[in-house]
Parts: structure tokens; C-alpha cells; sequence
């Protein structure tokens, strides 16, 4: 999909509605009222065989009758007509398409069918399309509002994109109570045709949007999604955010019901919108609480709030909802404090949070907020106002913002109240400074901002090329096990082997003797501990038997712990045949953590997470879509909440981080070379002490056939 | 506090406003406006010597001239002039005291002391106090607004008590904003006198009030307000919410330079809360949310929702917040779904989420939630509402609350928008249906609401009495400790031993030997399997000198055994002095937790967790207060997130949590009976299986003379 095609449905000069509707109350005669009284810049043609006139506007029987260009065609028609109009769109020279009409894969076999048909045609005649079973596209910078929302939207900076319509209707709404404006606003529905990713691609170009906020029910292409938002994040700075429902699996079930959308499990959704570099929010007030921030304040340095505040208990609520979000409370600076002295009164208190104290005019608060910004340990600011007998709430609202404006800082309003304090508000928000009602709305906000930054810090996104994976060698074995009609194989760790060693997967080494010599060979070899054990079907404790023989070393050992091996067999176990003795390299001590692999609907799905009971109970594991940069790696491993176990914890050394990071990324090439490794578990892997590396404990692989 | 004497705070016929003043924009003449404007039902009289008329009433130079009863007398003087006016109050006959003005514990040491001889004077007098330096009190029932807020609350069924007045300027508009009335409000600043304690036992017993909501700085007397709010919700059925700030180590400190408070830790105030059946909000809006459903709506009987909705997408939205809140979606039987086929078009869902789709209007939303709300699976319900085109979101407002009626069940209303629903939503609230603008805020309160059902189940108040205990025995001990001017003395767990035998704890059986007879005597005595192990101050690695023997069993065992020890160090030691040989029974197989106890300001906090890393990773522990209930401490150990550990996990025998919560409930009256053991841990108790018991395999105990 190009861009630059994708404006013509922004960005019209003409436009043709067809189905245009003389009747009140149906989506052809609301969509025509739109454009005339929200009026739109541009020429407006109704198109409907039947009528004459419609809000005062000429009909037109077709498309072909109208006299001039048509940009963008909305279509408001039954669904059976639709292909025609398409083609009756491409002899006109139309340059985009949005099609209202339900009627398509939403309502069954029939209509999916209907709908890859109409995919097909407009892909052919090259018309970018919205829709279809849509509400619509707004752009109220030249008074479209080619949808069937009963308000245009607010002129601003936040380019939104709806995979639900009728959740458009009450975003607008609630937009506009909060004085939100948007740059592009979009409800594409069954997206049959334009992405989100297509729509993010052009969104990030547009010079107008400054944040991106997506609804979505499902991702169409993951890999083209991460790269192309990754891409608008990290290289072109624009801020996006994502309200992706389906998080639960009776969510996922309504979703797949209400848009016949491939339902992914959530923890797909939550990798690739990590992997992404996409904020996720998990409200619609949340999201409404970040955009109001991403689109007006800078992006803060650190993580020290100020608090200015005239009451306080409001002051002790908003230190409780910054520390629990993550964020610090600033510590103002000597000079700060002796600036703030002679400007406040005595009862007032000059260390963060600073007490401007209840009887404060707008004056007061100024010199507070420039003083206490001015402090460097200062990277963020909450102003909190409840709007007491002595305060001039409209005043603060008219005024704060001039010295909110000299700092580089975000600084965002938390006027306490509704009716007291909306004046107030207006101007404040009018000025281009958000305000929470709430202080901890206010607080969490400026926290999200500041994990903005956190993840701005990850912007490496180099993929680790590994030049000694053989991967011809694995593929060949893997072949191997799936040939002769064989379509699914499960292989242990033995099995495993030699596709992890083309993957060069650091293994415990290990081999088979038969004789003496053979195994100070292979022991020698093997260069550290082993274990030797005998191998015998004849032997059903092992250990009580005497054959099981821990650190071993050198030739000589092994050679005498062989021969140990037999003389303890034959005195515990008469007559028992012995096969081989195994030896295996003793793993270094070290953690036990979790590598793995499954794949849903979205692709290999790799798993992190340390071993033993703490996945379980806990659940802390952490997911990423393969393949992946080096830095997402790094990111998930460090990214459970026991990380610190590894981390050097209690006195246990720091543990081989890199190697556990190589390891995820080895075996994420790995997954994506070969399509048949269905699943795969290394559980665990032994991560010994920083520079000594990791172990390969135990694994499993299932092989299925593509 | 009698309870009697506070009605006259809240329901007085006369009122005097001491230091009433002529003066626009003071709190004296702004209280006494207040008072006149919203037309108090009784007499007021203005105090003041300097004045004749203030607000077209006639002023009193002293309480003394004013010809009738005084009930209440709200002062709004100058600190230093309060305590005189106190003594006038009594000369008076004054029942009820609220004093606004500030310069008391909050302004310093002089205010403090200040404070303490008012408090000293108005008990003596038996006249009930509210504040010093408070905003005041509000009844709406009696117009009564004795207060310097702007405006009075509405009516409705909420007693609202807080600590902070500036907030409460704050809190009333937000709550005329959402329509929700106030059966009493009151901000009761320094609390010299009534305490948030006084004021639940009193709103405990108002008719008017149906939930009571606290904003909580501070708790004055723990012990005292766990009984009494434990009563107030077990008993009395009244739900009681709290905002207590000063969560982060942060507020605290916030918190005590504000009021002057004592700074609890907040792992203290949680313990209280939940002890005291309290639910604990964290934000204002929760505490809105809340306190709009407790006082319409019934609580629910499970946890099953049926959610009804006009639009797919914020359906999904509710589901992913239901799950993630801890509700079920409920399944609706084939009778329900029948039911609905007729009353909805064929493209609506008949399963739950119901969607009525877009073009519902109040009728078919009226069959779905009376149909829906009848099915036996669904305990809760929520009626969400996007404002499309067809939507007569009014006459939805207007009509619902007829059906919703009709159920027992509680349900709310989702309607989702601002200006475009305002009508609708008022309507709705009016007929006591609450309201909210999203889906995610209307089901987490539905959860909140089933989460104090599952807190009603622990409504039994038992303690439990060992009569087992010698509590003479172990004090005996401690003041054998703490006796010759030692003030502090650590304990290992051998000199703890006659303490926790004392009150019966599991401690494994030990004993001393030298002599193999004696020996064989102590392991006959303790009846299982044991270790030996060497005493002695030459030998430095028992295990590899042969100095230890495990899993020791019976008289000739013992003997054995004893003699093995001494025949293994002459060999590997030759020349070591045994001194003895340790004999300590072998605990049985089982999971570790631990116990413990700390003393901060509010009493002895006892602590329980898992052991090992789970601790220390997670966080994963919780604290109570001594004493506690029975079910106290059943919910206590129940309530750590890694519970499940010990009640059968991946195959492990359940464990005995039984023991568990002995040795919980045991070690809480110790600490009760003996406030000289400032801290202690036993860690690890190991649990056994069902049945079997738990041993404290180590423990510590700090002594501190009181």
C-alpha cells in the first residue's frame, strides 16, 4: 500500500456519496448531512438514481454523471452492490474508497466471501479502501467528516484509528469533553483493504499528528506491524498508543464472534506490541489520559516528579500514585527551597511536595512552579488545585501556563473538581497543558511518559547474524525424522541433539564408552567433571547398584571409575548385562531458567521465564514474537519480575546474562528457519556465573510437518 | 464517645457561629452565609462584639446573650481565643462543639499543647468535638451547612468522613457532578476529639446512611477501630470504604508534616483495613465509583456477569475487564438464549456479551436485561450503551430502571460518552441505577462489590482461648532475661526454646548427650528418627570428620550411633574434646514458611509468607495485627499469592494449614501477653502434610524492656 495514496482518502477535494439517502435517520442521508453542515472545503456529489435533491444538493443518477473529478467515494449501499460501484469507481478515475455498508465478513460465510472479492478488485484497480462496515473517516482540518458520527472532531494532533465504529462514537464524545483534538480520525472496520499498519506508515509521514492511538481486535501482518510502528517510534519519534481488547480468553471468544477476526491469544498481542515499541493501554480513559499528554507536553528526562500543590492531602495522594507508578519524588536543592522562601508564607512547605497552602492566588503558584521546575533534579511536574474559598481557579487556569511553557519539563494540571474548576480548565487546556481531574490520573500519566523513555532506549534493532549455525545440517535431520509419511515427532534430548548442535546451542557434552580406554578418551575430551552411568536394562537402581559415579576427572579417573562401574554391577546386580556406560559433562553450578517455543496464529512465540515453581505460581514469564532484535532479547530476559534472582541476588554471583540472550536468539533463528519445529522446551537451561555460560539441562522438540 | 452526644453535631436545632464576621471572603462570614443561604432549618446566631448585623441577622456580642439554647456552636476564632470560648460553650449549655479555626497540632510544638488543653477542657466539659482546623459539617436533610464550603451536598445515603478539608471542597463537587448524595458530611481535621472511630459507630446506627466512605490520614486507635468497623459491616451491614494515603514510605512523610499525624507504615493501616472489614480504595475516583454502587445497589450473590451492550467492541472491552478483575462471564442457558431470539434481530449475540447491535432502542434493551438478568447463572449485570445514530439514549435512561428494578440482582449502567449521553445517564442515576462513562470503571466496581461479599463470608469474631499456654512460665523467662539492668537482649532459638515451649509451639524435640545410655534414653523419648551431632569446639567440619548421623532411630540405634560419633573423630580427629552430642529430632518433609512480628506504632504486626526466595522476590507476605480472629489469621496465611504452594501443588501433598494458622494465632498472643518480645521470626516453620503437623526448624527473638 502506498502512502501517498492513502491521502486521497484524508485529504479529498471531491467527494461522491453514494447511496446518498433522502430518508432521515439512514446512514446515506446522516453521512451527506455531515459533509454539508460540518462544511466540508471541497465539492460534494450525491449519487442516487431516485432522487433530485437531498440537503440542497444536486443528485446525481451515477458516478459517470457527475461533471468533475470524484477523489473519494463513500459508499452507503446495500452490500450486493458494491462490486459494481467499485467498478463504477475505477471508470470515474476515483482515487480512494471508504464503503459504509455492512454486510461483508462480519455476517458469515456468504459475506467474507463478498468481501475477499471486493479486496481483490479494488487491490486490481489500485483504489485504497476503507472498510468496509465502517463508520467512517474524519479530518477536521478541512471539515470532513465523511462518516456517520454525528460531531466532527476537534482539530489537534492525535491521529486515531478504530477497529470498532460504534466505539468512535463515544471517543468523539468524550474528545471533546476533554477539548481533544485529532489530526485523522478513522474507524476502518473489517479493513479489507488499508491496515493498521497501512495506516500507521501514512499517520507517521502526516506532519499534522503528533501521537497515534489505536482500538484494535486483531493484527493483520505481525512482522510488517512491528517493523513499520517500530520504525515510527524509534526513527520518526512519534508516540503510539494501543487499546488492544481480546486481553482475556472470553475477551478473544467476543472478538472472533463480533469481527470474524483470527483471534490471537493475548500473549502474542502483548509481544508484538512490545516488540513494536507501541505503549499498550488497558482503558479508554487511559488512553484518553496519555494523548491529551503525548500530544501537547515534551517527553520528561528522567523519572523526579515535583509536586505543586495547594492542599495537603491531595499532595500525600499524589506522592502515593507516583511511587506506586515507578516514578521518584524530586529533591529540591537548597537554592531551590531558599528561591521558594520569600515567595510563600510561612505556614507553607518548601520541600516536594511543595505546599503553596490554601489561601494561594494564581501569583503564588507561578513562583512556585517556576522556581521548583527551575531545580535540576526536577525532570516532571504535577500542579494540584482544589479549588478552595481563597482560590481564583480561573485565574490559575488563564495564567500557569506562561511559566508552565518556559520549562522544557512536561508539567500537566490536576485541577481537583468538575463544575468549580471547569473555567479554569478551559483555559488551561486551551493552552496546551492537560488536566486529570485526578491527581493520581495526573501522576500515572506522567509515568507512562516516562516508560516512553525508558523504551526510547531500545531503539538498536539489529538482528544477531550467526555465520556458525549450520542450518542445512539441522534441516537435513529434521527431514530425516519427518520422512516416510511421518507428520508429527516428538524428540527427546537425545533426539534433539543434532539440531541444537547446528545451532551451536551450548550443550552439556557427553558420550558413550564400551571399554576402559574409550572413556578416559572421551573424558579427556570432555575436559571437566563428568558423571558416568551405567547403561543396562538389567539395572533398575542405578544409584543403589553402584552405577552412578559423580565428578569424575582426567583419563586415569575414568578409567578407574569404569572399571568401579562393572565391579559394583557385578557384586550388587549377579549376571546383569551391561550395554554402555554414558558419560555426561557435570553442568556448573547455576539458575535454572526457561527457554521455549509454541506457535498460535501469529507466529513462533518464544518463551522466557525462570525455572522451577516460579513460572508456575507466579507466572512470570515474558513473550516475543521470533524473529528478534538483539535488544528485545535483552529486553524480555531482563523484563521478569525475578530477574534480580540472576542478577546477583543474596550474595549468589551474577549469572552469564549473555549467554542466556544467545541462546533466545539462536534459538529464535532457529524456529523461523525451520517452520517444522512446532515446539520446542530447554528446561531447564543452567545459567552458570557471569563468563562461564549456560547449560542445556534438559529439552524436548516437536517436529510437525509444514 | 457516646454516640447520643454526637447527633447534636449533625442534627442540632440551634447553631452559634463564634466569630462570625462582617468580612466577605472570611471563613466567618462565608460559614455564616452558608448556614443563611442554604435555609438551615433551625436558629443561628452570629457571635461577635463588634458587630450588629451580619447576612440580615441580628449578632450576639457574647454566646452568653443569646436568648435561647445553643446545640451547637461552630467557632471560627482565632486560636487563642478558643479555649475561653470553650468555657462559655459549657456556661452555655452547648451540646456539640465544631471548631474551624487553625493554629492548633498542625502549626507546631505551642499549637500541640495548645490542642491538648482543649481537648482536656471539652471532655471535661462532655461537650463532642469536631476538628480543631476542619472545613466543617454538612446534613442536607436539615440544610444544614456548617461549613465554609461554597456549596451544600446533596441528599443521598453516603456519610463521608475526612481528614483532609481542603479535599473536601474537591469531593463535592465531583460528587454533584455524579449526582451522589451525602446522609452526613464531615471533615474532621486534627480530630482533638471525635475521632474517624466515634464518627463510624455513629454513622453505624443513622437510618439514613447505607455506606459510609473515610479519606484517612491516620488511625488513632487501632484496636479500637478495628471493633468498632468490624461491627459496623459484620453486624450492622454497613459497607464502610477508605481512602487511607500515605502508602508510599514517601506520603508518609508527606503525611506527618501535613497534620501532625503519627506516620504508620502502610503495611500497618492495610493490616487495620482489612481486619476491620474495611475496603480500601486508592484513588478518589475508585472512591466514587464505590460509593455510587454500595448505595443503590444490592450486593451481589456470585460472581457471574451478564453484560448487555448495543456495540461489539466495548462488549469485548468489559470482558477483558471483568476476567482481569476476577469475575466470570456467566453462561446463559438455552432457555435465556430462546428467550432472546424473538426480542432481538438475527444479527445481535444471544450469548453473553448480549449484543442488542446498534439500531437497539430502550425497548429491545429492556427485554435483553429483564431476560438476561433472569437467568439463574447470572449474579451481576451491566448495561453498556455507545450513542450511535439509532440510539435514543434518553428514553434508555427514562426506561431501564423499571426493569432493572425488577431484579435483586445488582446492575449498572455503561453508557458511554459525555455530552451526547448526559440526559440519558441522568435519568438513569435518578432512579438509582450508577452510572459510568466507561465500561472497565462500571465492571471493576461490580468485582469490588462481589469482593466485600466474599469479606462477609469471614464474619466470624472468635478468639481463641489456649488454655494450654503458661503464660507465667514464659514471662518468668523474659524477665529472667531482661533482669540486672539489661534492657535488650537477642535470643537464639535454644534460648528462646522456654518461651515458644511456654505457648506450646511445634518445636522439634532435642536433648543433650554424654553418655551413649543417655542417648538411647532422649531418642526413645522423642519417638522418631533423629540426627546425631558432635559438640565440640575442636572438630570444625562435623559432616566431613564423620561428627554427624542422620536418620537415627530407637535405643540400640541411638547407642550405636553415639559410639560411631566417637570412634569417627578419635580416627579423623585424633586429640578433639567432645564436649556432647546433639540430639535433635529430624523434621518430616514439608514446605517452609515463615513467621514473624515487628512492633511499628500501631501495635504488633505480624507477618506471613512462604520462605526461601519467594519472600524476598515477590513480596509475597501479609500482615495482620495482633490480636486476631480466627478468621483473621485463616485469611492471612490464605491470602499470599503463592498460597497454592501449600494446598497441593504439582502433585505435593496439601499441606497442614491448620498448624499454620495455630502457630499464627499462638505466636499473636504471645506478643499480646508479652509486649517485651519487640520483634521475632521463626523462620522457616516447616509445614508437613495434612494432618501431620509443622516444626519451627529455626527462629529469633529480640527482647526490649517496655
Amino acid at each position: 500500500m502506498s502512502v501517498s495514496k492513502i491521502d486521497f482518502l484524508f485529504n479529498p477535494k471531491s467527494i461522491a456519496v453514494v447511496g446518498a439517502s433522502t430518508k432521515p435517520g439512514t446512514v446515506g442521508n446522516d453521512l451527506l448531512n455531515n459533509l454539508v453542515k460540518d462544511k466540508f472545503v471541497g465539492d460534494v456529489y450525491p449519487v442516487n438514481p431516485k432522487a433530485d435533491e437531498i440537503h440542497g444538493l444536486k443528485v446525481y443518477k451515477t458516478l459517470a454523471d457527475i461533471p468533475g473529478n470524484v477523489d473519494l467515494a463513500v459508499l452507503c449501499l446495500n452490500a450486493k452492490f458494491v462490486l459494481d460501484t467499485v467498478d463504477q469507481c475505477k471508470a470515474k478515475g476515483v482515487k480512494g474508497l471508504v464503503i459504509i455498508s455492512a454486510g461483508f465478513k462480519e455476517s458469515g460465510h456468504d459475506g467474507a466471501e463478498l468481501e475477499k472479492q471486493l479486496t481483490a478488485k479494488v487491490r486490481e484497480a489500485g483504489i485504497p479502501l476503507i472498510g468496509p462496515n465502517c463508520l467512517g473517516v474524519i479530518n477536521p482540518y478541512i471539515n470532513l467528516n465523511a462518516s456517520f458520527a454525528a460531531k466532527i472532531a476537534l482539530k489537534g494532533h492525535l491521529g486515531f484509528v478504530s477497529q470498532s465504529g460504534a466505539l468512535c462514537t463515544s471517543v468523539l464524545d468524550y474528545a471533546e469533553d476533554r477539548q481533544l483534538g485529532f489530526s485523522k480520525f478513522v474507524s476502518f472496520g473489517n479493513k479489507a483493504d488499508v491496515s493498521e499498519t497501512d495506516l500507521i506508515e501514512y499517520l507517521a509521514d502526516d506532519p499534522g499528528t503528533k501521537a497515534i492511538a489505536l482500538y484494535l481486535e486483531s493484527i493483520g501482518n505481525p512482522q510488517k506491524f512491528i517493523e513499520v510502528a517500530a520504525k515510527t517510534f524509534w526513527e520518526k519519534g512519534k508516540i503510539i498508543l494501543c487499546l488492544k481488547s481480546g486481553r482475556s480468553a472470553e475477551g478473544a471468544k467476543a472478538v472472533s464472534s463480533h469481527t470474524g477476526s483470527l483471534a490471537g491469544g493475548d500473549a502474542e498481542y502483548e509481544a508484538i506490541l512490545k516488540q513494536a515499541g507501541v505503549q499498550r493501554v488497558t482503558t479508554i480513559a487511559e488512553l484518553f489520559d496519555l494523548a491529551s499528554l503525548y500530544t501537547t507536553q515534551p517527553l520528561p528526562k528522567g523519572n523526579k516528579l515535583a509536586i505543586i500543590t495547594n492542599a495537603g492531602g491531595p499532595g500525600i495522594m499524589a506522592t502515593d500514585a507516583a511511587i506506586s507508578a515507578g516514578l521518584k519524588l524530586a529533591h529540591l536543592s537548597e537554592a531551590t527551597e531558599a528561591a521558594l522562601k520569600p515567595k510563600l508564607p510561612e505556614a507553607a512547605a518548601l520541600h516536594n511536595p511543595v505546599d503553596v497552602i490554601g489561601d494561594a492566588h494564581s501569583d503564588r503558584y507561578q513562583a512556585a512552579i517556576e522556581i521548583t521546575m527551575a531545580d535540576p533534579d526536577v525532570d516532571m511536574g504535577v500542579v494540584l488545585l482544589t479549588p478552595q474559598s481563597m482560590t481564583d481557579v480561573d485565574n490559575c487556569g488563564k495564567l500557569l501556563p506562561e511559566v508552565i511553557k518556559k520549562t522544557s519539563k512536561p508539567v500537566v494540571g490536576a485541577f481537583m473538581g468538575v463544575q468549580q474548576v471547569a473555567e479554569g480548565v478551559k483555559y488551561l487546556v486551551e493552552q496546551g497543558i492537560p488536566n486529570y481531574a485526578f491527581p493520581e490520573d495526573a501522576v500515572k500519566s506522567l509515568a507512562s511518559a516516562y516508560k516512553l523513555v525508558e523504551m526510547k532506549n531500545l531503539k538498536d534493532r539489529t538482528y544477531v547474524e550467526y555465520k556458525d549455525v549450520d542450518v542445512a545440517a539441522a534441516k537435513k535431520v529434521i527431514d530425516g525424522y519427518l520422512s516416510g509419511g511421518v507428520t508429527e515427532k516428538y524428540l527427546t534430548q537425545a533426539e534433539a541433539r543434532p539440531i541444537f548442535e547446528a545451532y551451536k546451542l551450548p550443550l552439556l557434552k557427553s558420550g558413550i564408552a564400551t571399554s576402559a580406554d574409550e572413556a578416559a578418551k572421551i573424558v579427556s575430551g570432555i575436559g571437566s567433571k563428568v558423571v558416568l552411568k551405567v547403561m543396562s536394562g538389567d539395572v533398575k537402581h542405578k544409584f543403589d547398584a553402584g552405577g552412578v559415579i559423580l565428578n569424575v576427572e582426567g583419563a586415569d579417573g575414568a578409567k578407574a571409575a569404569y572399571d568401579k562401574i562393572y565391579a559394583n554391577i557385578a557384586k550388587n546386580v549377579p549376571g546383569a548385562k551391561i550395554d554402555s556406560i554414558l558419560i555426561e559433562q557435570m553442568a556448573l553450578e547455576g539458575d535454572e531458567v526457561i527457554i521455549g517455543c509454541s506457535r498460535g496464529g501469529l507466529g513462533p512465540l518464544m518463551m522466557f521465564g525462570l525455572g522451577g515453581t516460579f513460572v508456575e505460581l507466579f507466572k512470570d514469564v515474558q513473550f516475543r514474537l521470533a524473529p528478534m532484535w538483539k535488544t528485545t532479547a535483552e529486553e524480555m530476559v531482563r523484563s521478569i519480575k525475578s530477574f534480580k534472582k540472576l542478577d546477583g541476588f543474596r550474595g549468589t554471583p551474577k549469572r552469564d546474562i549473555a549467554a542466556v540472550i544467545d541462546v533466545v536468539l539462536r534459538t529464535s533463528a532457529m524456529v523461523v528457519n525451520h517452520p517444522e519445529i512446532a515446539e520446542f522446551d530447554i528446561n531447564p537451561l543452567i545459567v552458570h556465573a557471569e563468563g562461564k555460560g549456560a547449560s542445556v539441562a534438559d529439552s524436548r522438540v516437536q517436529l510437525r510437518k509444514k
